[in-house]
């Protein structure tokens, strides 16, 4: 079961949800971002993690919606909250109808992907259940820090590390935990993989930090948002951290500039340009990806299950967007 | 068990929540919302229901509180959408901290919620899981046809009691069919005290419009925020269907008016008062009242137990606030 099945299998999948008519703008909004082109990493780790301990997946595909649907759940909660006008290239929720449909579909869904762990395997459910709820809140605990952070400007790279933790390794983590144990894995074995998906996580994280400010979107929408939000990424935590006296006025100079945004924007990329901070960057998410790659070796499975996950593995790493 | 010994019970168990120290905001918000004085109708209806089939009330303790939470997760939500200042005569979360905050705070009870449903009696927590989910479901979709009607004057009575019954005799039924539930109930007894809790509730909300407009608030804030924000209420709706071309236009000229509020409310409830909204609004309460007192007849157990729900009925038609 490559990538490509798996994905296949999640989409039609979630294809399948079925929506109410009524009330038409809570199903019409829910369906909206359900319907958007993703990479359903989520739904795909918890389908691989599974099939590296048995071949039949179907048990976790109820399961793999639910953390995809929750997930989708927090981009809605976090647009409104970021004022994000765009997400995957489409108008987000709370732009194309408005910010109570948006908290309310965003509700909506943090339920439905409940329905789903209900749906789960009877046996498995009750600590799929204990998970989803524990995953769920050091997400929510994560995005707290998120925004307490927009104001602060002494960041220490170990709360960014806790932070990106919280809010998508525990998450990335918890996918592929619950497919494990759906895969009827060993304790040692499922453990194993729940540390994987944690270094994956980080380096996931801050490879998303270094491609919006830096890489080509898929979908057009370049000019970084979170230069402009002066969200603490990895770059922009580690510029702080590692500026001279003149880099560091310059940095809080064009943080405390609300007008010039692309000014702004070129600025402070010229400033890690200089400062190599790219780099530096690369060289942490190299060392998450390889910790990850190290785990997978420690599990006692066969080599060609294990090459899957790899496989997928590289293909985020040699991610563009 | 009487309503007194419930509440204790209940605040006694609330005040045991384990909040972590950090993110501080998030749980300090929660905290204050979870704390504040408040009747726990959801939560006593569901112990209550419960004791009326068995003398432990135990096994019910956190499912009552699942309920409790929850219904503490809409109001925060509410409150963000209705732009509301005060709750319990205190300022709302949103107030008081911010609009993120309060969305992220709301999101962790509800996950909260699910945590105790997590905590319900082994054998029935299946069926518990998916009644949390159906009811929590219907609550939003209430919700969004409350936000939905705002902008429309020509609602049906039909239309808003389905949106009550959505929003509020949904969840009251729920809370009193899992206490049965817990409680053993056979089937048909289940069902009678979920019917019951659908009339209670639907007079409970219609009495919460009333109380709005003419009650005398226990905390203070008397001007009516629903006519002031030209909430769909029963009165409303009801003034709207009855009126004559005189008084339709002099209600059409008031819900247009944003500046007066004061005046806009004491002309809203001179012209209630005119066409006696508020005695016909009174005598459908106590039909629903009567329809739900009428169900506890049905129900084969001992007059004694009976009588606490019926006492607590009583309370509830007989409050002022």
């Amino acid at each position: 079961m490559n990538y490509k099945k798996a994905l296949f299998l999640i989409n039609r999948k979630m294809a399948e949800i079925h929506y109410p008519h009524q009330p038409k703008t809570l199903y019409e909004s829910i369906n909206y971002i359900l319907s958007m082109d993703g990479k359903k990493i989520r739904a795909i780790l918890t389908l691989m993690a599974c099939h590296l301990f048995q071949e039949n997946i179907k048990p976790a595909i109820n399961t793999a919606l639910a953390w995809e649907i929750f997930h989708n759940f927090t981009l809605i909660h976090d647009d409104i909250m970021d004022n994000a006008t765009l997400r995957r290239g489409n108008p987000t929720v709370h732009a194309k109808w408005n910010k109570t449909v948006a908290l309310l579909s965003g509700d909506s869904m943090l339920i439905l992907a409940y329905k789903y762990i209900a749906k789960s395997p009877k046996q498995y459910r009750d600590i799929l259940l204990k998970l989803f709820s524990f995953t769920a809140t050091k997400v929510c605990e994560g995005q707290m820090y998120d925004v307490l952070f927009e104001n602060r400007s002494n960041i220490l790279k170990k709360e960014y590390l806790n932070l990106i933790h919280l809010k998508t390794a525990t998450l990335l983590s918890a996918c592929l935990y619950s497919g494990a144990i759906i895969g009827n894995a060993n304790k040692q074995d499922a453990k194993i993989l729940k540390i994987f998906g944690v270094n994956l996580g980080i380096a996931f994280q801050i490879q998303d930090d270094v491609l919006d400010t830096y890489g080509n979107s898929s979908f057009g929408e370049k000019i970084s948002n979170d230069i402009i939000s002066n969200k603490k990424t990895y770059l922009l935590i580690s510029a702080l951290n590692s500026s001279n006296k003149i880099e560091r006025d310059e940095l809080l100079f064009w943080l405390n500039e609300k007008e010039q945004k692309e000014k702004k924007v070129t600025s402070i990329i010229n400033l890690y340009n200089k400062m190599k901070i790219k780099e530096k960057a690369y060289k942490t998410i190299k060392n998450y990806y390889n910790k990850a790659l190290d785990c997978l070796n420690t599990i006692n499975i066969k080599e060609e299950k294990k090459n899957i996950l790899i496989d997928f593995t590289n293909q985020l790493k040699n991610r563009k967007f």
